[in-house]
């Protein structure tokens, strides 16, 4: 087993990583949540928010962890998809939260991927204004991203976790035995992270991961991707500078996914088309190193990832003014020097458009 | 003008009450919020979400002083009543907020009542994880008590307030001249937590209510009531001990309000029904000395408010266990031992039961 702690001062929690660990939650919980034999035993209930999916595959071996334990709860299942991470999703949650009579005192368990992560990690921030909760991410996406650092959020129609609340939870635990269940295009979309942290901070990382990654190795990506985004979220919890750095690919991918419904591009595959787009755009601003562009998209093709976007600049462009970063006529981007090497940059609306201009095949997209 | 300082450390601000104030706000704004003039001017923008009615009478006024100061905001006004204070209502705030461009870097100043600034609280602690806001309440109930303290939140068909944040207003304007046209219901509202102040922490301030309040005693009682509720903030501003003495009359009065569908009583009026019952069952339960309830009763009905409940205890007491302070087999309620002093104690259900019996009339209910 991996632990990683995160020093967040009154709000600390570590990060562990390991085979099977979703099978001994109950005692990882006893052992490491103080409160969560309290909350059990009448004080506020203990309520587990869990991928339908996931749930199917593995909810028994969670639930019987915690019976062993002496932990009572009660479990919600969601549907699957992004759907539910929306104004709808939240309030069936919340009333599901009040039929098993969760209270204050209680605790919550988010047991999926990263809609349901953040989803349950809003829901536990607002319910009774505010219970803790513990994250068992089941995706790759959610073991080494979303399901760390305290960001939850949900989707409005007018665009992607514009709301939400910083919140960390008490507890991460990764299970990597759930990931040999997961389905192939799932785990691409985390490998599209980790290519992303290789990009932003670690060339050594980037190099692992830009060919097949054996099995042997998992655990200790996971756990460099951990390390990563622990030490970035330590420094700036409320992603008011090097924090955005997290977002590398993500300002395009935001506006990608939203193009696709939400339901045509995955979140990995929407951030690898952003982090190709960034890079490109980066060549052509003269501020990424040329090649960096190509190396990326190399790793992104040998992950089985895209690494083009049929979307037109004049569909793009348009959705960056409403990004959480966008502001003063631009939006404040994530962008690499190098790989391994990345830095913040305002890049206007129109330095925008110049540079994407050119790198559009006028009958198939870019890339 | 009189302020009132909450020392929260880092989330410190001042609560000032006086005539004219809502006019003078936009140089309020310039003085004590250093980031306003910042949001204006491109950083984020300033949202000022309005109660209808008291935008339509007092909103030029702000508009105005906005303008000389030099601060851009938009404007959006809710409909009247709590129905406004749901998760449907927040949708509709969100894609507001979207509309107008309001981003990271922005402002949202609530201008209403108890409603408009729970809604609008709780939209600014959400809206792309958190924005600051700034309250300025219109209503006696909001400027002595839900305008200040930091809690916002929205019902939901399960019950009231079960959903919302802990987050602090940057600053707290109360302008007296906006009561003059307050409707006498809402002002009878506002004068019920008046009372609850003076039974809970101050028998000279519950002396000065229970007869007519002159006009120009008006500022010194909602100064103290700040004062008073400032004080116990400061000391348990997440509410887990001395700041529950607040609800003193809330665990029946929202029974009360659920009961009659949140608009047959407002809030005022069912804490009143809530205060009297609290009392009479504490002198049942020996806990509250003999002659308590009809005092408090007396100034119940002086301010024009009820002093007894419609409702059984058949109706009323199962509503108690979804409280967010039950657990354990009862509710944790704030009880006084003598007008002036109050303290917290946990009602089983079953002597809740037992100290009901008798206090109702076959025929009329209670009081």
């Amino acid at each position: 087993m991996t632990a990683i702690r995160l020093g967040l001062g009154e709000k600390s929690y570590d990060v562990l990583i390991g085979r099977g660990l979703s099978g001994r939650l109950g005692e990882l919980l006893r052992e490491r949540v103080p409160d969560a034999a309290g909350s059990a035993a009448g004080g506020g209930g203990i309520a587990v928010v869990a991928d339908g999916a996931a749930w199917g595959l593995h909810g028994g071996a969670l639930a019987a962890s915690m019976a062993r334990a002496g932990l009572d709860f009660s479990a919600v299942t969601l549907e699957p998809g992004e759907r539910g991470k929306s104004l709808e999703g939240l309030g069936a949650l919340y009333s599901a939260f009040a039929a098993m009579g969760l209270r204050r005192g209680g605790l919550v368990i988010a047991f999926g991927g990263g809609v349901t992560g953040d989803l349950a990690g809003f829901a536990a921030a607002t319910w009774m204004r505010g219970l803790p909760y513990a994250q068992v991410p089941t995706t790759l996406l959610a073991q080494v991203d979303s399901g760390i650092g305290g960001k939850t959020a949900i989707n409005i129609d007018e665009g992607k976790n514009l709301v939400g609340a910083f919140r960390q939870p008490l507890l991460v635990a990764s299970d990597t035995a759930l990931l040999d269940t997961l389905p192939p295009r799932e785990f691409r979309c985390g490998m599209a992270e980790v290519i992303k942290y290789g990009a932003i901070r670690s060339k050594s990382l980037f190099e692992a991961v830009k060919g097949p990654l054996p099995a042997e190795r998992l655990e200790g990506v996971i756990g460099e991707c951990c390390r990563i985004k622990g030490g970035i979220v330590e420094r700036d919890e409320l992603d008011t500078g090097e924090r955005m750095l997290l977002n590398f690919g993500h300002t395009f991918g935001h506006a990608v996914e939203k193009l696709g419904g939400y339901s045509r591009h995955s979140h990995g595959e929407a951030v690898a088309s952003g982090m190709a787009l960034a890079a490109a755009i980066g060549e052509r601003a003269g501020i990424t190193r040329a090649g960096c562009a190509d190396g990326l998209r190399g790793a992104l093709r040998a992950q089985g990832l895209p690494d083009g976007c049929e979307y037109g600049p004049d569909e793009l462009l348009p959705q960056l003014r409403l990004d959480k970063k966008s502001g003063g006529g631009g939006v404040c981007m994530a962008m690499i020097r190098d790989i391994g090497d990345s830095f913040l940059r305002q890049m206007g609306y129109g330095e925008l458009e110049a540079c994407c201009s050119g790198l559009w095949r006028a009958d198939a997209g870019f890339g």
